[in-house]
């Protein structure tokens, strides 16, 4: 029998499970606060919706299920998928695109989404990555103004301040202002993914390393120092936002600058804790699946994104026919969580938790007290835990102390031997 | 792309889910009163884990995932167990018989754990019966005394008054009596283990059932009336247990009684709610490697069963190498969850909900006071929603209602058009 989990998932400890539980059920506090409706969806999903290119790189890091029964024939597969009828799911976006295509019919318009699960990739291990990791997905489906984006970020900062971060800044851009921005310098529009790929590097290679790599993958010189110069000297503020749609006068519907703007008002004047909102030309996001505008989240002490998302307005209508636009914004469960044991959080409790010891040899009748007192102090919304005496009772305590209770009762068995 | 889950799992509704977030939060903050930890465990398992006949039938239903990248050798592969190195895990238990035998070093002796979460089995799809379902399991490991059994009793009965559960009876019976009850009508102790398969099929084919397949199972028609009549005029009091044992005697341990007997009277004096614990020798409980105590509860009003446990003192040696005794109770999650939902069960929410409605066309400084507004009741603990108004603004109020919002806030255009 093998005693360690399997390669790259982990076994939760009660310390770190406490704060999982934590975060989750703020989570959903904050933002059932916000209207927002708890689904969930199943682990297992069919293999031709999670092959289906709508989940970039993760479909290379499917953990796939092997066919069942009859179904599974080894002699005639040919392939590897010949073999799976199913697999676990990589995201929540694709399974929550199949629910809403599935139940559509009862669910209101617009439908605000909150899904907390499991998600499985089979990632080369590494330190802080997971095979099986937490996300906590809230998503708008049939809102296609800008009230659904404000609404997101509005939601998900309340959440991080009430998590305790402070000093956060929202950065915000618009698939279409890189789009426009790419055409305006001369990209080939086939390769523009291509583009944003390499321009995505931005904070790891700096300026000079993204020209270069732009120019070594066929791009011309000229429309790279374009591009690169269009994104400078813009500022944060609205302001920002002005200049850059003039530059890209005549290739950018000028709704979508509007539109922009206004989320960032908006989300500007209706936030519960103080943050920053930014325009920032140069935030690409990796998922092709975008079609808008695209946000992520930084909190300054910690110098790296803590929450992300952006509009999708595609992706439902490959399940349904029809297309049905969504926005997203997804915060990093696990991220947070390290953050939160790297700064020894301490889940807040209401009243002290009662330890009862019992002696060995304590007479029924006793047992009976003790078991009636624990009964009465729970009814009262105590923990309490009803345990043996160890031998080294001073040293018991001391680690039930640790384990959060501050209050003993001992029942000895020599006060009834008298 | 495909519309429906896969066979046999589901796409949780908001109305459902409701009710799950409110059993499971419930769950753990009874749990936690009696000092039971959160733990997590991994939902795949190694392959060589859930195939070592800890699991009996359900090791049959297992999901398995192939294996990855170099590791899988379609052309060399001659059975199904080549193609997979893990699974997904089909119970709790074998997990947390894992995650006790990797972490014990790091957790209190008594360890008390929680664990909710889901599990998996490729079973034949049918009503009420889900391949993907939640279970939610408490268990006590490392104390041998019926302490154990009297916390897990009485945890699991106050979940249950708490969650509006009335007249529900815990059945109790210990493996070592149906062992000296099969010994003593002289049972091949070798094939105790298919007589008790029968034997717990007492409730559906009735006694008479129970002995045409013993007598058709090789069992003499002697010892299958010896032990049907054993069980006869066993009161389900203590006297009961008492008398059982004089019966056995020479077979059974008098500790075996004497433990069952305090158990029984301890779980009676601290019951947070009403409930009758009877001794039913006729309980078995299908689990191969229940070793001592094992229980069940029955709510009168739905005649079935709604939570089981037991001893299983060997499974976590299999793992470590040395003994550490083990007990659990887990209630019928999905169970609970449909007999909620047929009681149109309603989850307590504490403040009336809001609804502000904006006017398409609205000024974007309207906007701003909207926003400003719900972010004020939101801050005040209100669930607020913010939605552009239909035209047809009654109806869409009717829907609204029928969701749980009790209050209206409209935000005209024509108000500033004047």
């Amino acid at each position: 029998m093998k005693k360690k989990p399997v390669t790259g998932m982990k076994d939760v400890l009660p310390e770190e499970a406490r704060i999982r539980d934590y975060v989750q059920s703020l989570a959903r506090e904050v933002y059932s606060g916000f209207g927002f409706s708890d689904i969930e969806t199943p682990c297992v999903e069919h293999i031709e919706n999670l092959l289906s290119n709508q989940g970039g790189e993760n479909e290379k890091l499917i953990f796939k299920i092997l066919k069942r029964g009859e179904k599974l024939n080894m002699a005639e597969a040919k392939e590897e998928n010949d073999l799976t009828d199913c697999g676990l799911r990589y995201d929540l976006t694709l399974p929550l695109s199949r629910y809403y295509a599935n139940n559509a019919s009862s669910l209101p318009t617009p439908f605000k989404a909150l899904q907390m699960g499991y998600v499985f990739r089979a990632d080369r291990p590494q330190k802080g990555r997971f095979r099986q990791f937490m996300q906590c997905d809230i998503d708008i489906l049939a809102d296609p103004t800008y009230l659904a984006e404000v609404e997101l970020i509005t939601a998900t900062t309340t959440l991080l301040g009430r998590l305790g971060f402070e000093d956060f800044t929202v950065r915000i851009n618009d698939r279409r202002i890189l789009r426009a921005m790419a055409e305006c310098c001369g990209f080939d529009s086939d390769k523009c993914d291509l583009a944003f790929i390499i321009l995505d590097k931005m904070d790891k290679i700096g300026v000079d390393g993204v020209r270069e790599e732009l120019i070594s993958s066929g791009f011309s010189a000229e429309s790279a120092d374009k591009y690169l110069a269009l994104m400078e000297g813009v500022s944060g503020g609205i302001s920002g936002v002005r200049k850059m749609c003039e530059a890209l006068e005549g290739f950018i519907d000028e709704d979508v600058c509007k539109n922009l703007s206004t989320i960032m008002s908006l989300a500007s004047e209706s936030k519960s804790v103080p943050f920053d909102i930014v325009f920032d030309p140069s935030l690409v996001r990796g998922m092709g699946y975008y079609t808008g505008t695209i946000f992520e989240i930084e909190v300054a002490q910690f110098g790296s994104s803590v929450a992300g998302g952006g509009r999708y307005d595609e992706m439902i209508g490959k399940f349904t026919g029809q297309k049905v636009c969504a926005v997203g914004f997804s915060i990093g469960f696990e991220r947070i969580i390290t953050i939160l044991l790297d700064q020894k959080f301490k889940v807040p409790t209401q009243k002290d938790a009662v330890a009862i010891l019992l002696e060995k040899g304590l007479p029924e009748d006793r047992c009976t007290d003790a078991m009636k007192k624990a009964t009465q102090l729970r009814s009262e919304g105590r923990r309490v835990l009803v345990v043996w005496a160890n031998k080294n009772k001073k040293f018991q305590k001391e680690q039930l102390k640790e384990a959060g209770y501050e209050e003993f009762i001992d029942y000895y068995a020599e006060e009834f031997k008298k």
